[in-house]
């Protein structure tokens, strides 16, 4: 044996139950097949996770997406990087396509939880060394972990699909509330500066929480409304969003989105709520049922792909952005 | 304003969804309310927890039973914990009568995770000071938690009962497996030294993890067989020893168990076993249709209410158990 | 001596050096005295803390502002924290009126910092247990400390003023930004739903940053211009929005900032823009040749020390702010 | 000087003046000396540790074992590891063929301490990132160090020893009480699925803690008994256990353990006992006057060897053991 | 049961079994029992400790002196420690009258441990809050640990009865090395201004460590000269010391120190090195044989009573020493 | 793409910006160019850094010299740590040719803080993984940071410089205080045992912290006095020893100190206090404006290069100063 070596590092990709077509993809795009394991429910809904090979030393990328029932596979993934750990991984990347708890950034009022910075806490004490994801609800939630953050965007893919398919000519972009207004100035930026609008709901201070009316804020008649949003969830707010527009005298509406959660009733509001195309990525699985007539889903898994090999040779993960991460 | 005032402090007890009959029974013991919360679920799983009352300064108990969908209730607890610290709570206990993931409490074989010790970890890290919980899988596990951990035993209340209803003469003591056979020596010092009995399960050395034969060792014949074990899943290996002690010529067969986890078929297999009668506590919900003929539950909350009064009172947890925690 | 006696607490308010007028009015709100202390630098600028009676055992609260020289004023906040932990005080809160490198809260690009989250970590290790602030740039920063955080809110109180003197009528509330719409949202709320507006900037994707044109986004034609910001620097932004809005044919504009940071040409910016009214708090001192005649100040001291008695006396914060904190 | 160079990892082997024959006999099967050092006692017992070669960089193992006076041992390991983590060792692995305090691994009654895991906390402090120990008294210590075990296994070398010798016919496996049970049906499998015996204490209810009788569970008559134990400490629990099989008819006893503590008078006890054979490893130093004449010692430096081996070349550990690690 | 109760603290005074004398006298003076406890060694040396009472909510204060074999010792009270952290005492306070490894409080030169801040991180990790010793080696290892350290100095109590008994003429205060000149200097301002001197250690740079010379710097003829040090452990230093003063023609030799460690033969040294007395304190047990004629012990148990009344009762231990702590 | 890689390092050397020339000159020793980096402040004194390279992988050196404004360099330096985590850096090592706040070491009277351990903490969470310091206050301050310390001195240099262009006959070492009289010990070894003194400081017990008289203790007539000291600040105590060497009939007298702080009005102390010559290295910048006649500097950069050298190269750093680190 000699006493010095040199030092190779290799990479293993691993991927939890949630959604295991993504984690083909992704294994087929970099060429680094999914490393085999075990993982089963016990009866009481105990979940247990043994890997097929040794990771001693490894580079482990861990994908798990986060779909319902969303704890059992957060639990999961940390399960994962609890045995990982525990059996000498060197490095441990966790990869949240879609970072489960992610509204839940703040507190609205008193005695709540910030459960995004739970996550990110939960992570870290499993074991994971950082953390790569796509589109936060809020960039904020970078800062709630301790270490590095590949933060992804799906922003350029969505936005090409939109330009090419329907110009940009005529375009405004929406914003469904005040609280993405921000993320809709970058996408009217890629649309050569494009006008923006919002929705403005007004609240009764009399009634917590209740909405009052909702108005389209900023000029929208015959335009193609591109309708942006991080995800939707069961689509009541988009939906009612169409509507109010189509209300202003909108032309075509495009909904684009980077989280397709889809929750019911989501497939059939979208359907039926008069918006021309809705765009998603696969960040989550979207089963057969949830899909819909003019649904398009672009995959994710080239840009993950990439930036595990950025991250693995240790490139420039922000390069793949033009200098926004 | 005064700019020293007296100190106090007020106990606040909290409580999960997973068991609310239990929550309920251990505040009427108590003469404590549940402090009034909105938890509900998003459309996805995730999770939304917010207390009525302000939590600051408190000394808080998170009452949360882990029956499937364990996760769930698991990350619920977890939230609440969050919640809590960031809400000022003074001090934190979490209460786990049945503690999940105890049967991962090593490695049994290599690449596997610890999950028990995650568990006491990911408690630890959402803010919980200490835990309270009852019959643990192993002992061990207590020094999984980085803090004080008050391990109470159902184990009186059921010899009690056993011995109430079947004496203690002609009673042997079986472990359904090597693993227990320590906790029944224990049980059999409360039945003033009564044998001792365990199944050997054989196993193929060329097959991994197939258990070739079942016997049993230890003399069994004539005898009431109590065969304990700290908890019951599907039943398969309690009701086997049942049939294997039958085999041997035992007399009646009475179990014992502390959880209740009675996942399918545990029902129909511990109603058609054999045995004369299964006793079990509420730890765990038992919903109407896991209930069998034969089943009796006796109620933890007395043990728990005793337990958080001697906790906030800083009075002696140990003299419940006559120096055993 | 006795073995056991009653627990008293005792409030010690403690102040750095940045701000002593605001310690003083909320000394005199509270009833407590600032603790005396000897503070100075030394030549080379270290900073020199000792407090002049015992701290042990004492609830401490140690208020610090954070103008220029920023660093200064932070680390001078952080070796008193270091010396209250080692005088062995029971709890210390820092109070952060402006909470310093708020701005810095996400990587905008790769490669960056999140001085915001280094803040929270800084004063953690220095032994803070608690936080309260006022306003924070974004809402999400309550999650970077692992600890409670008290997020006091100064849009009551400005609202408020703004009412008394300009009405509720043909009021439009503006942000100055996309980023902040909807924290204006908020505001045209407590003005019974009043119309919105924001500025929209493009940029030219061919050159980073350069922003291309302002135009404002919503209807501000003969509409008394309510133009909110969370802090205002150099007034930049601030001014160029009066501007924009006086273009599109705005009547008075008012200005309603919490922090008035006012760095260097803010006054003069401010004082000349066309603004009819700026009203700011004194979380920030405001030196006499920052202040211009049409600047109004409102105090912070008083919901300061409310939130001081709450957290001393364990009582409610969020009540403070019907239930918003 | 070059700006980027190939990374290369050493291993440093060290060693602790407990037992410097198992360091010299693992240094040997490896091939890599043990690193010099200075290493002594100040007059009043505090002990100095210094390295004679730089160990910048390198991958150490640190080698100590744990016999009388093993606090001292164990404070000179920690030592050693705070010298290695100042002298920036890139990865620290202390080696424990003997885990120090592994019987207090729970809290038998209230108010004791769970010494085994605070010597794992204690290691982790002072910054050990990984363990690798020999067979622990329960397998639940694993899961006290925050970081990778290897848990390595002497039981295949001890059964191999006794089955070549005694072969597998008429054997019984025997646990010398009702803890071990679970141990001993391992060993059972490794001689064909033997019989299983073990010795039941009961314990009289009015008298904490004295045994009132021992009975053996299980036949022995006529067997030949491998009476099996992690450790073996005074020796009067397993050469009591010797004399209650004998009575009980047994033939041969031969006894098994890894760990052979032998504190006085267990070499009188185990000559004396009626036992043909005992076998121990030398995961512990046993000194001349501590052997006796049917005691046989198998080394564990092999193993250890093999072991570091592995982890210094990120091979599998799991693979030395068929999968049980 | 109230909800809400008034909070009470008790003290506990806890003390290993290295020095019980300091205990009891420290007991009485406090008018506080020592806590009954089981605490004893197993065969192997392994410690056991077990309190009698419940310390629950109680504030701990762990008395334990460091004398040899101090690992022993110390891993007593780390024990202790864990025990009160498990048994859910409220606050811990670690006594270390003799902080042990103090000496080892820097690298000297590469590859070495710095074991004094090992033993503070020992101490933090094992769950005590606060620390409370006498007279550091240097006073910077109260930045060891993180978190409150009391100080205390036995120096005024050393001085006076020096002055006492020998007044304050032609006293000249001597540091026996060039590293404690400081800590003489701080005697001399207690002896009115008294002169200074110290003995200067020249070695020899082709001979590592090795003293070449040793000269007084300082006038000392005809005076009384006070020979000061914190710790005498073997006194060759000492005894040289004094050895040296006489040849430059020094009176009388009055030896003062705190920590009489003594370890042979410290007794022989001191008693024939023609010191006039040999004065310390009982921070650490003095057997009977290690004492001899002109030796005079001072109790340090006034002080600790004192300090651990105002640690209790939140008073000033600054006090104690006229600001000095 | 591989699945296995070789291993790769790459040095990366950072700068603040309070020191360029330094940084400048280690990176011409070293033949690595520093990073190039945005770095400004806002208009409110809050630092921003972003580096125009990728340092994922990297092996980070972050030096930063700490003159005045101090605490805004330290916030840089933690700010650029903070960056290089989240960017992904493999290692971070800051370098801090003068420490900050090193004098502030202990607690020199009860309810100060340890500012010198607050720096550490401070470093280590930010994300530094190692030190490299250049002669600290006191050798202790290694052990405030939990990692390993590179400590290096300038006195060989000094020295050096000192004995080529006086000799050594006739010198006699100097300490200033009688805190310093250890190191002096250490510079008269490289003296070949030269005589060594130091100025003795009476206070008056009456009142605090006021010195009554300044004398020497060792003999300094006609001698060459090397007056030496770690820093000088203000120059007040070193122009003073000057003063009072010359009443004492000192010939030349020459100060040698590592940091040269100079703050007003030091330069004009030292230029008309009576030494021949002062020597200091350029661990801080010294403007021109505070240089005068008889200072000379030498350059620490080529010590720092050969440190950061055998760091990247994991040699022994110990080896650049014959064993003494």
């Amino acid at each position: 044996m000699n006493w010095t070596t040199d030092n190779q590092k290799n990479l293993m990709l691993l991927s939890g139950r949630a959604h295991p077509e993504l984690a083909e993809a992704v294994s087929k795009e970099l060429g680094v097949p999914v490393t085999p394991q075990t993982a089963r429910d016990f009866a009481n809904g105990e979940i247990f996770v043994r890997f097929e090979d040794s990771v001693r030393g490894s580079d482990a990328f861990v994908l798990q997406s986060h779909p319902a029932p969303l704890n059992t596979w957060l639990m999961e993934q940390l399960i994962m990087i609890d045995a990982l750990k525990r059996g000498s991984a060197k490095r441990i990347t966790a990869i949240l396509p879609f970072y489960p708890y992610a509204r839940q950034d703040k507190k609205h009022r008193g005695r709540e939880p910030i459960s995004a910075r739970l996550v990110a806490d939960l992570l870290k004490t499993a074991g994971a060394d950082r953390i790569i994801t796509v589109d936060l609800h809020t960039d904020q939630i970078q800062g709630f972990f301790d270490g590095p953050v590949d933060h992804m965007h799906a922003q350029g893919q969505l936005a090409e699909y939109v330009k090419d398919k329907y110009g940009t000519e005529n375009v405004t972009v929406v914003s469904p509330d005040s609280g993405r207004v921000r993320v809709a100035e970058k996408w009217a930026d890629s649309f050569n500066g494009a006008p923006l609008a919002f929705i403005h709901k007004t609240r009764d201070p009399l009634v917590p929480n209740q909405v009052k009316s909702n108005r389209v804020v900023g000029d929208v008649e015959g335009q193609i409304c591109v309708l942006i949003d991080d995800m939707i969830d069961t689509g009541g707010t988009i939906a009612g969003a169409v509507r109010v527009l189509k209300d202003a005298g909108a032309g075509d509406v495009i909904i684009a989105t980077t989280h397709g959660v889809f929750s019911d009733p989501a497939a059939e509001r979208l359907a039926t709520c008069g918006a021309r195309e809705v765009i998603a990525t696969d960040t989550l699985p979207i089963a057969p049922e949830k899909r819909f007539e003019n649904l398009t889903v672009l995959s994710i898994a080239p840009l993950l792909a990439q930036t595990i090999q950025q991250v693995f040779e240790n490139g420039s993960v922000t390069s793949l952005f033009d200098g926004n991460a």
